[in-house]
């Protein structure tokens, strides 16, 4: 997606030749009208697929896969990462490593949101070392759904979540494949 | 706004006297066509503000926010509970304290993304005892900017919170406005 890769070399920043920060669009301030964009892009790419549900975890993950349940006409499901008092007892958990903020997690969705009539399309922010992904790929599994695919706005291609998934024989799309970040210069695959 | 009325009656399951969970369609599967419904009113409530930007809470903020700014083709805001390894150093701070958790915590919102040109909407799922309210309103009092008002998806109007924002004269625009669940019933205002 050419605005997107054009959006992240303008806005971008590079912290660290792994950490790249874009918080005026996407994970702090969010350009609504561009996110509407995003979801359209990533419900063209799975729009053939039955999709009856669209999942992610809070917080970032919530904006762009709303813009994509919005377009698909479906719920979208965001996993907790905190128990509220209100939260279901009868939940899926999975352990999620947070590779920015190296601590360990749950992230829990109640049972009653997904069950084995359900196809899914996992939406999120980053794909990194896909901690975040394979934990929702394994909730998925839990409630006996169908999983469609992974659809992810920004890839880090040098990180290894993408092959992680892929070589399970998941399909994820990434509108952005960052393939380093070497020199201060931000290069698409 | 009726059909808001409609799902919270249908929908909504009263925990407690004080605790209304609407995790069908607002905080853990969200119905997303109806949260760009509920954009589009809270948008139209606030149209001829001069909107700059509008700003919100994680995690289920997020949702109303959005579809709100989208419609005002503006952007929107998230303030963060927990600091991410990418979170500027320069940020404006809050302490709020939550209803359901019982819990304090700081919010965080970036200063290069509020500042004294902005015209700001504060916008949340729900306005209980204000607390989350009274510490963005703090927030974008320190920023210099102006504040529009609040948009909020449910009120609480039994508790503290409505009240103590509009005696401040603060505008406060809620769609639903639950005047008490005594009796296992919802009784609007």
């Amino acid at each position: 997606m050419d605005a997107l890769k054009e959006k992240i070399k303008r806005e971008g920043e590079i912290i660290s030749s792994s950490i790249l920060k874009v918080d005026s669009f996407l994970n702090h301030q969010i350009d609504a009208g561009f996110i509407m964009e995003i979801g359209r892009e990533l419900a063209n790419r799975f729009c053939d697929e039955g999709i009856t549900k669209v999942i992610t975890i809070e917080a970032s993950g919530i904006a762009p896969a709303l813009s994509t349940a919005a377009v698909l006409g479906v719920p979208l499901v965001f996993a907790k990462k905190t128990k509220a008092a209100t939260m279901d007892t009868e939940v899926y958990v999975e352990q999620v490593k947070s590779f920015t903020r190296g601590t360990v997690y749950d992230i829990k969705v109640a049972k009653k949101f997904l069950n084995k009539e359900d196809k899914v399309l996992i939406i999120d922010d980053f794909l990194a070392y896909g901690h975040a992904a394979l934990g929702l790929v394994q909730i998925v599994k839990k409630s006996g759904a169908d999983l469609a695919g992974v659809g992810i706005v920004i890839e880090k291609g040098f990180q290894s979540g993408g092959k992680l998934l892929r070589d399970q024989g998941i399909r994820v799309e990434s509108l952005a494949v960052v393939e380093s970040m070497e020199g201060n210069e931000i290069i698409f695959k």
